[in-house]
């Protein structure tokens, strides 16, 4: 460590962690879906810390909680998510908003944010980073429903007690740059030994939905020269999908198919539709449309062969976001310091609110190994000593960025 | 037509089919599941009519309706079963029983039957036929549950009167031979303009269930390179079975995918288990023992190649059931002779009654046409002419075989 190093208090860090995993725990993880009491509980709770180390405290009408700096700027935002999946685990998105508490607990003038519903519980999705961006318009709010309990959103948030209140948006200017620490999500760093991951951006998903339209028929009395089998020609789709999509992908390209659905989906009935949900993900915005043209002309060439009419309907189309050079160099020369030879450049195959901030400014993230690569899963962990280290990191990170 | 031709009152056959359509009547179809109080109703009606032309009528202790001609012998067994699938068509099965009344009461000696529950809303499926046999014992009967309510059959049977009643038990030696007269379920009549299907077999049906086991996963920071995804390697087998079942078929094979099933079935996460419900039929139980050895196989190979482990399971492998040779030639020179080249000979793809008969005597069945082959469906439908032919055939192949 050099001479210029910030101290964080890596103790308090990592006691704060625990205590916030207290609020809605399960078996070794968290349940604290968005809005639940659970969660608002520990939104205030988060209010309590921000104001114990001299930020002032704030929630908006849409849940996001904003711990701002009193004092001279320039000034760095620093956070995440404090919701969690069901059933999920303590660190993903508590982590980065603890982390902003520590360094704003070392004395950093950077305000800690925790964004609503990165997670996804309703319709839309990152609500809290896309509002305090400008960027989720009311009628978004009115229409979007929690994707479980089918509940309106604007009735969960008036149970939450957040009706009325105004949504914040973030000060023009007032930020030099925003950095997210975050657990990988993924096997990269464990695999190789290492403890921290610079990331270069974060994918883009894109994600399709394909219909096919048969004929449900009798699984005995139609010949198979007769059928019109809607699950047969999705899996021929799928098939050459596997085959073809190989020889156009980028380095780190990732593709999936999460959903088959046969209807009626009976043991002897002819599937009469079929819908598959299907998608890629990329950092180059090249690379995504070399795959839709691919994925177009998959389904053209299945409509011409089968018997079955394919509809391809893209769901979401989303722009990579890449990590801001400046600020990634300022987190690699720290990596470096802190843990020589223990980190990479990565990218993000996961989103994250940081990608609606590099919209706004400069955003660089940075990664801690996930011990058997475990997400979205109550087992889901990190080695204490991988926590403070990143923390570090990052607090020294800032510093440089502050001084560039 | 001969001079000695049975006089079927086809009149009074089709009154009869439509007053039965009244009992549960859907739209053009009706929902008479077994047991319902629809489904018992159309029972006691039956048994009635069973008495106006002469028989002595029962009811059995799993729903079983028995109308016993009280002459002497030889008797013939005709009939088929009178529940129907959920908001389904008012001839599948309904059909093969007014066929029977019918041919009682133009004299010949024929007992009538209606089997329970030949739709299988219970587990187990042919209860009634397989019960008149002695091949469903009473541990099967404890177990069973209703497939859509999970209600006990032994609840089912109390709240329709049935407990305590005994099972009757086919007199061995009693009959000559069994007829079923039932729509076709398919278009290969219609499609020729054919108007009576002499049914040379009944296929059997081999169910399978295969399971994948992988690795639930992120879909966005599992690389391709570390996934074990269950679905791909699912929709790489179904497409190999694609690809290599065409090679080691029969002449009227059919095969089908009726339901794949990913979890945990969301579009981001990398599927962990997938479940494939697969099926064939045959007439030939080498082609069924063939395509055995086939699926075995490429289950096999695609635990070579894969990353994630499929279990190949046998839910039911049943003998098909081939029609009786003289019967066969009875019911053609009937057809031939009511409708001259216009019917064929022909397997049936879906179960019957008829394959648990055909354990204990002679049988064969008799095909009328279904309009557009629609099926288990309220929309399903017979022309009235083609009932009254076919009905006709019956009668007259019966009194052939009587002589025979």
């Amino acid at each position: 460590m050099t001479a210029n190093s910030v101290c964080i208090d890596t103790a308090a860090f990592l006691a704060n962690l625990q205590e916030l995993r207290q609020i809605g725990a399960y078996k070794t993880g968290v349940h604290r879906p968005t809005y639940s009491p659970d969660d608002m509980q520990s939104r205030h709770w988060l209010m309590a810390r921000m104001a114990e180390c001299g930020l002032e405290p704030s929630i908006d009408g849409i849940g996001n909680v904003y711990g701002r700096h009193p004092g001279p700027g320039p000034h760095l935002l620093v956070g995440s998510h404090i919701e969690t999946q069901n059933h999920a685990g303590w660190l993903d998105g508590a982590l980065g908003v603890m982390a902003g508490i520590a360094l704003a607990r070392a004395g950093l003038p950077v305000d800690v944010v925790a964004f609503a519903d990165e997670e996804g519980h309703f319709e839309g999705g990152f609500l809290g980073s896309r509002s305090i961006i400008g960027q989720l318009d009311d009628a978004e709010i009115d229409r979007s429903r929690n994707r479980t309990t089918g509940q309106p959103l604007h009735e969960a948030l008036a149970a939450a007690g957040l009706a009325g209140l105004p949504r914040m948006q973030l000060e023009p200017g007032r930020h030099k740059g925003f950095f997210e620490l975050h657990i990988e999500q993924g096997t990269q760093l464990e695999g190789q030994g290492l403890r921290a991951g610079v990331v270069s951006g974060i994918v883009a998903i894109w994600q399709f939905k394909i219909r096919f339209e048969g004929m449900q028929d009798h699984a005995g009395g139609t010949t198979m020269a007769e059928r019109r089998d809607a699950g047969l020609s999705a899996v021929r789709l799928l098939a050459a999908i596997d085959q073809e999509f190989p020889r156009h992908i980028g380095e780190r390209t990732v593709w999936t198919c999460g959903r088959i659905t046969l209807e009626p989906g009976a043991p002897s009935i002819i599937p009469g539709v079929a819908e598959v949900l299907f998608q890629f993900r990329d950092i180059e915005m090249e690379v995504l449309e070399r795959l839709h043209a691919v994925l177009v002309r998959l389904v053209q060439e299945s409509n011409r062969r089968e018997r079955c009419h394919a509809t391809l309907t893209q769901m979401s189309r989303a722009t990579p976001a890449i990590c801001d050079p400046a600020m990634m160099r300022c987190v690699e020369q720290a990596a470096e310091a802190h843990a020589p030879g223990q980190w990479q450049v990565m990218p993000s195959g996961a989103g994250h609110d940081a990608q609606y901030m590099a919209r706004v400014m400069p955003a660089v993230m940075l990664f801690t190994p996930s011990i058997g690569g475990i997400s979205h899963h109550w087992a889901e962990d990190t080695a204490a000593a991988d926590l403070a280290l990143c923390c570090e990191i990052l607090g020294d990170a800032a510093q440089k960025f502050l001084a560039v």
